[in-house]
């Protein structure tokens, strides 16, 4: 911090992403990344006429992608804005909706960006604890004094709260935002997108980066009634009108195209999640269910530090997340059946060495 | 503008981006890109692997192309920052160091975004009128209530203002940061990045959407210390950590390394630009010499709007800025001498009609 910083960022907490070390190859299973490369939409997408022409500006209105987006989930283009990866568009949501009178609201154990958001404009969030198995209660959000910032699938917990339960929340603050992040929801979850031609407070929020193979680009996106989106879309053109660049909207476009390749993806993931937790689970691991593309799961013995550590070691990388509910537990994103394998192998063999 | 809306952002005015229409070809001469093509390496970084390795995310610190970026500077990698766009380095300057006991100081006539940038924060800012030649008058910034942002060259006149007077500026307030955007640098300017090593509050600015052809693409940065540049860390890692793509990263890197297509595109629009004023001059239009890829000139006998309209009609594209100082005048990009010739042949035929 240099002492030209203004005061008004002197809680600026850095948010901190899993981390991409370069010392070795590592069967990567930390940052809930698709094993599968993109729709092979997106490889033709960018060819070398794309590339020639990228001395041109791209579509400040995104317009292609925002029309291709808006079809997906039968709604009008100005239903959907297209933005810097879905991290982008939570941050308009806490900068359009939130302020000392409106604070964000959210849970105690969730996407830890909210909390990182909320610090960079100084809002003090109000946070509603999970129950002691890491399930929303719906009751702490039917009166909320801001924002509701609600992950559906939530992370790291991986559980689905019914579309019934998320509408009971959307209609109990009509005058309130309620954005649902649902960077997770083709993994076994069900989208609150078919709920936004009824409730002018919702918002529904999506990444590119997960069911839909491609973290490397960035691309995210917003769905709402054309009012409150207006709000957003405004917050876009004061902040950086050309977010998304020439390459991110051709390859988002051949991407939401291409539904049955996303279906081909998560289908397999979700097989081999489930054939992952029965084995973890047989080997006295404890967890929930999980509805996303990772399993949160506590080891028999070891603190989550220890078994991130001890798998470290042997190759593997996990996250683990400090804190007195989560540090028991680690986050394990599903790869493919022999990233799986090899975790399981890892696990065997420090089972072994500490026997 | 919903109901939802903060009352904080009730000041938010959209940066309204040169206009980019779809309804027919133009001869494109209204957003300042470059008519040359990516640096040959640029269409090389993007091979079918990079495009098959987007399911991963990209490395949120961005190692490789800041170390390309300060070896270029002849700087420590950690003086330099990558952005989305230099749009985004902007932004994070706003709001790391201006606030309402610091408001941002800049011209009246500059570029509109600084504008944008101090509404989105509800912060008045400071302008300092140029001379009645579009002049920066340097003794207006020595003692500067709050951050100076100086685009230099300035945009739209083109005028670049000596290192010499930026040191003094820079020298004159130690304790704000001076901001230099040096967007068009390249094309007849002499950058600042020298004089980091001995001003802590310098921060350069620049951009890859001009002199290195990859308006397409969002890649800017800004070099300086590193303690005042470990403020804009900060921010980005709060707002979005992983604003720069793969791909970016990777085109970011090959155009950086290729500084002689750089300056040979450059000197080819150094070449065409005069030529052009030459012939602007001749048809009896008035205005600044320029260091960029623009000119800013007063048609001899119609307004910015009539000019600019009339020029429309003929397919050709230029901007002009309403406002009392500027509306005289159109700011015409330089393209290739095929593109100036197009522009020539039409201001001659609309001189003919209007004969």
């Amino acid at each position: 911090m240099s002492r030209f910083l203004s005061p008004l960022l002197d809680r600026l907490t850095p948010y901190v992403p899993g981390e991409q070390p370069r010392d070795r190859r590592y069967v990567k299973l930390n940052t809930n990344e698709s094993p599968f490369p993109p729709a092979p939409g997106v490889l033709e997408a960018v060819d070398r006429a794309a590339l020639e022409g990228l001395n041109r500006y791209p579509d400040p209105a995104a317009a292609a992608l925002e029309a291709a987006l808006a079809a997906r989930f039968g709604l009008r283009p100005a239903q959907a804005l297209a933005t810097n990866g879905s991290d982008e568009a939570l941050a308009f949501c806490m900068r359009a909706f939130c302020d000392a009178s409106r604070p964000p609201c959210f849970a105690d154990v969730t996407y830890g960006f909210y909390a990182v958001l909320a610090c960079a404009q100084r809002l003090e969030p109000v946070v509603r604890p999970l129950d002691e198995r890491f399930r929303v209660r719906v009751e702490d959000y039917l009166d909320a004094p801001g924002p509701v910032f609600l992950a559906n699938p939530n992370a790291p917990s991986g559980l689905f709260l019914p579309l019934s339960d998320v509408e009971r929340i959307v209609r109990a603050n009509p005058d309130l935002p309620v954005i649902v992040d649902e960077a997770y929801v083709d993994f076994g979850g069900q989208s609150a997108a078919g709920l936004i031609d009824r409730y002018a407070n919702l918002l529904v929020v999506q990444t590119f980066s997960k069911s839909r193979n491609l973290a490397g680009v960035r691309i995210g996106f917003a769905l709402g009634q054309e009012e409150i989106l207006s709000d957003l879309r405004a917050c876009k053109n004061a902040f950086n009108p050309y977010s998304l660049d020439s390459l991110a909207l051709r390859i988002g476009e051949a991407a939401v195209r291409d539904e049955a390749y996303l279906r081909r993806c998560t289908e397999e993931i979700v097989r081999t999640r489930e054939a992952f937790l029965q084995a973890l689970r047989s080997r006295g691991f404890t967890g929930n269910d999980s509805a996303a593309n990772f399993v949160f799961v506590r080891h028999p013995r070891l603190s989550g530090r220890a078994y991130y550590e001890a798998l470290r070691e042997k190759g593997v990388l996990v996250r683990y997340f400090e804190g007195p509910r989560t540090r028991d537990f680690v986050r394990i994103t599903v790869g493919t059946p022999e990233d799986m394998r090899a975790l399981l192998a890892a696990t065997d063999a420090i089972e072994e060495e500490n026997g």
